[in-house]
């Protein structure tokens, strides 16, 4: 692949991804080797599924929200780190038909800040009454050495029941349409890259204005990660969403990838949204190739549902229904599990 | 209280306990505001508990291993918290009667060094094979900026379902007896001060002995978490056990407080263990009064169980029939939901 010369990549701004992907084949089989009864499914899909009984099924994800943390931190706004917290677990959780029964938290610093913790916290909370969801109990942890003065880390834990039926990849099949639904920004994904590019590359403060938004550079980079359950929820409960892809970390090709059968190609069809002017500065002045740039963020695209032909019109008219936005972003074609970009308009 | 010129506090270790106690009431407000119909009890408790359906009610916490990752790292012996963090949690779910499900991880470093990453999340396995349960799903997340390179925080976060017969407070009376199981060491509560007492007061490094013991300062301070479920299961099986605190941070006092009834003390004497090398070293060295240090450490014991007289017997032999160790420390009196520590002997 053609590197340009200022190429900035996800490694160079401290993340090895390839490190990462070697480790998740070994966590694997650690998983395996503890796996009981009650375990279903193989580890490494958006949530692990675990049945209690017959007729109950819960679905549990843990998540952190990356080096968002440090923008909160700089810009003094601690009070929706939290809502992005509860919002990827709700999003991953959805992904295996589940909503939420519960969530719990962790927050670790250098110097505990009541107010800071709190107001971490109470986004948190606001999250978890957005989606019905209890904060059932939370360990907030004092660790002077770990974390630097100021500095803290978060991570939460949602357990959620199978309600919905959204079979998964082995229900989708040749001809089923995808639907994106659009982010709010880079959600909980790609900040420290995000972060080289516009603080040090770009040399932008977070009071001054991202190109081409209008907004602060604060407002725009701690934009909510979006909870995609009130948008999918009634099509989901009709049986109308084949699989959803949680757009995360490895962006659009690393998610839509894990809801494919082994013999389709995803062909995405990136003429059929705009990524606005976040992506459209991230893709510049990070010197990207388009399959890392879009390996790396998810430009614009949150969840992206595959659905059957003949339910697209109603799905997409629930979620704008619910106040949300679809488009259709491509299609699932005979292949061999991949996932294709390509520019058709 | 009389200080002694050369004390150590947490406080000079850096470690803010008030700030910490007023936090966790506010946030108990924030944790009400999302109770759903499935919350059980009050905030506050070892473990949260959610009834799922009329015969399934599960218990979640959510835990961390405090600053014994620092004495990890800097031995590079990683294979052990994990198992520690599984332990802890285990021991907390416990006291509400719930055995094991589930558990996930969250690891979060500056810097992925896999095979660091491998051992210690091979130590969150081997914790959860031995406790039964299953290991669902984690959280890798690599955040150069907030951890330094080499530097890596842990949460973890359990399931159970409460299986056993653990009444709690209610349950306790006047007359009950308490019944003590020895802890392996700090657990996961206390090494800041304890860091600070061990290699900046006395100057020792991991290698060197630790004065009294025959055994290396890591050996010492890294011994796991004791899991006591395997010594307590059968008692609580058949409802012997009335109450269980675990005694993690804030020790004897600020734990066993929590299963009292308002108009009972715990008339606990500590002249019915030696603490061991241990905490008789921290003890001195740190120049605490009696009453700060078995607030800050759990001077050797790490579970409580509180039981009636007549069933005391049998349960010491199960516990001994199991490979542990318990032993009377002491008896519930009326009182006024106080922890009172006496010296009998």
């Amino acid at each position: 692949m053609k590197r340009t010369p200022d190429r900035l990549s996800y490694a160079e701004a401290g993340v090895d991804i390839a490190a990462a992907e070697g480790l998740t084949r070994r966590l694997a089989h650690l998983a395996e080797s503890t796996r009981s009864e009650g375990v279903q499914g193989r580890f490494g899909s958006f949530g692990g599924r675990f049945r209690i009984s017959e007729d109950a099924e819960l679905v549990a994800s843990a998540d952190g929200v990356g080096t968002k943390v440090l923008v909160a931190r700089a810009a003094d706004r601690h009070g929706t780190v939290g809502e992005d917290l509860v919002n990827h677990c709700v999003n991953d959780i959805l992904t295996e038909g589940a909503v939420p029964l519960f969530f719990l938290d962790y927050f670790a610093c250098g110097t505990l800040e009541p107010d800071v913790a709190f107001d971490v916290i109470s986004g948190i909370a606001r999250g978890c009454r957005e989606n019905g969801c209890a904060l059932l109990g939370g360990e907030t942890a004092e660790m002077p050495g770990v974390y630097a003065p100021g500095d803290y880390d978060l991570a939460g834990f949602i357990v959620g029941r199978v309600s919905l039926p959204v079979p998964g990849r082995d229900s989708v099949s040749e001809g089923d349409l995808l639907i994106a639904l659009p982010s709010s920004g880079l959600h909980t994904n790609g900040y420290s890259l995000a972060r080289k590019v516009v603080f040090e590359r770009l040399g932008l403060g977070l009071g001054d204005e991202l190109p081409g938004t209008g907004e602060s550079v604060a407002d725009v980079l701690l934009r909510v990660h979006v909870s995609y359950l009130p948008f999918l929820r009634a099509s989901c409960d009709r049986g109308a969403i084949r699989a959803l892809a949680h757009i995360t970390g490895g962006g659009i090709p690393g998610n839509l990838s894990r809801i494919l059968p082994g013999d389709c190609d995803a062909r995405v069809d990136v003429s059929t949204w705009d990524p606005g002017p976040l992506f459209g500065l991230l893709g510049r002045e990070s010197g990207l190739e388009i399959d890392e740039l879009y390996g790396t963020f998810n430009m614009g695209v949150g969840m992206i549902a595959a659905v059957s032909p003949d339910e697209v019109r109603q799905v997409l008219s629930e979620i704008d229904c619910e106040g949300g936005t679809g488009f259709v972003c491509g299609v699932v074609a005979r292949g061999t599990g991949n996932v294709v970009l390509e520019r058709a308009g």
